[in-house]
């Protein structure tokens, strides 16, 4: 079946262009979670004034092989010494990474969750175990089944919170299976791609607490808080000799100059975290009760700038429900994300982004016309 | 030893400012080869272009997983079909992708060849299989050898001309050991990674002929001509089930969007190849008379934008010639790649990037009092 998401994610305005018509450039795009306040200002300052300089040198050097600036502000951000950290060309590189550095036999993943984790071990033709964590466990692993996951498997990947649920795990528990997987000497590849997004977001991290779980790796994304997908940045946070085996895997270059400048910039512009968190604070509770009131869907709780939404009732036709929902947005220019073919999840679920309160409004709109339709036709 | 090569490559002013002090950005880099009259202003000005867009969709969207432009427009430019083109994070990516896609056993490289050959297949513990291009060969590999270890190696690497030595590969012999991969089902992975640099580089290039070779693949590097070392672009042409095999190993989005839209703008700018070779065919002669001129070294006669030089007489120290002389003149400011870590070279050996006449003459005025004074060291 040809879908929207063929190169496996969201955001993928050039393969709507193709199958709904209308200018890959012209979609609302709530399909793909990024920060609608960004890029920080400060970033694009940074960027036009490098753009500017005498002889680019931002274009025509190479990057620094070892991102030494970047690194030493991620070190000062997060508190821990500059060895701790790797620097990536994105959260899916590092994903890939920590997978190639650790050559595990048995990787352990939670269903539905980030579709890189099961691609990066499919690839490598791992042995996947999974824990489900669907509508039957209230889209939350069980403590008992992460425990034993981590015990039978060498690399387990875990979202915290979760994508596509938006659900953090208690850090109790969190921290628990870091202890039980240093026993088992088991890796655990924590992804906080979106924990910038919670405000007290520190408490869930296990950055603060990295000291004590040698064998935990805690993945991070710089494109989806500070709105910079284009330029493709994430690093990681681990022991420094597990920093080590995951960069001698990683090609010279791999994050380009201008996502380090970038980064750093991001950094520096501390305001941009309030406002993202005030932005939050507002636009989540207003979209989620207006879906909550909506007939015919249920959103998940989740805590972060995306929510996952149950279609209620079953399909007319042979296609999922997600999968026709999404083209009948699509054809009205709002891109959602059909999540049918997320393991642990089927044609009942989308994902939709949290944007700014206009764009929120158009795309409750447009799913109020699109379920119109869909359930008119089902008559 | 610390090395200003620590990263395994050139243009690394970072490591330079640490080992030599002065500042990163005051270096004048001879160690990378970069053509100095880029990027094009075409790229320049559309990147600009680019961060003044309102939304700022080149920073704050998923750039197009597929290269969908970018490789219509390499297609056109090599007159081969869209899916033979892979687009990269560098040569550098898709040297380790090529690798990763075909599990080769035993990998085949000349020595002295670009290291990251070498790199890609140690990290996978592979079986390495060289053969000898330094002095006594005239820096060129013999073709029987060539053949010998397309037979007995599952893919070999192959610089086509070979970095550092400059050198290019006959075209007939080219197609000969292309033709006998095909019978041996090896994987010919041929870099043409400065091609661009020679006038008729087509007589050189695989690409032209890539319809009857289908275990060849061709890999291009747009960071050396375009001058774009700092936003990663490369690009691989075979045949499209093997482009498909190279593609299931990449992560998503590697190719960061300001990268893809660079390179349509490089490619759309056909002056600046034109510019580029005239530059070239005025100081490439140039530096080379200097160079042979001078007392104390003898230069390898390569045909692209970089000179491949042996020191003549034997090191004072326990340091190589090449070591000492480096340091010496990036304490003057002037950085140089010491080749002494080239399989097949030795602490004789530097390689300089050419670059505009003033800068040049830069170069030679201070390889000049640099080997002066360690003559006078000597004594």
């Amino acid at each position: 079946m040809s879908r929207l998401e063929r190169f496996g994610h969201g955001g993928d305005r050039w393969t709507a262009e193709e199958m709904l018509g209308g200018r890959a450039d012209s979609f609302l795009d709530f399909s793909a979670n990024i920060n609608p306040l960004g890029p920080p200002p400060q970033v694009v300052r940074q960027l036009r004034e490098s753009l500017a300089e005498e002889g680019l040198p931002l274009l025509s050097r190479y990057p620094d092989p070892d991102c030494r600036s970047l690194r030493r502000a991620l070190a000062s951000r997060h508190q821990v010494p500059e060895d701790w950290i790797v620097v990536g060309n994105g959260g899916a590189e590092l994903i890939d990474l920590v997978n190639e550095a650790f050559q595990p036999r048995r990787v352990g993943i939670v269903t539905p969750s980030f579709s890189e984790y099961e691609a990066s071990a499919r690839k490598r033709g791992q042995t996947l175990i999974t824990v489900e964590a669907g509508e039957e466990r209230g889209y939350q692993p069980l403590e008992a089944e992460l425990v034993d996951m981590v015990r039978s498997v060498d690399l387990v990947y875990l979202g915290q919170p979760n994508n596509p649920t938006g659900l953090l795990l208690p850090s109790d528990q969190l921290v628990r299976l870091a202890e039980e997987a240093v026993r088992q000497n088991t890796v655990l590849a924590v992804d906080e791609a979106f924990l910038d997004f919670v405000a007290d977001g520190d408490r869930y991290s296990l950055i603060p607490r990295i000291g004590q779980f040698p064998t935990a790796v805690v993945l991070r994304s710089m494109t989806k808080f500070y709105a910079l997908p284009g330029i493709r940045l994430g690093y990681g946070v681990a022991a420094p000799d597990w920093i080590r085996r995951i960069r001698e895997k990683q090609v010279p270059w791999s994050v380009n100059g201008l996502a380090q400048i970038a980064g750093e910039a991001a950094l520096a512009d501390r305001s941009f975290e309030g406002k993202t968190r005030d932005w939050l604070a507002a636009e989540r509770p207003y979209l989620l009760e207006a879906l909550q009131e909506m007939d015919g869907l249920e959103p998940v709780s989740g805590a972060v700038n995306y929510l996952l939404l149950r279609l209620e009732g079953g399909a007319s036709s042979v296609e999922p429900p997600s999968v026709h929902l999404q083209r009948e947005m699509g054809k009205r220019g709002v891109l959602i994300r059909d999540c049918s073919t997320y393991p642990g999840l089927d044609g009942r679920y989308i994902r939709v982004a949290i944007r700014g309160r206009e764009e929120n409004e158009r795309l409750l709109a447009v799913l109020r016309e699109a379920m119109a339709d869909q359930g008119r036709s089902r008559v």
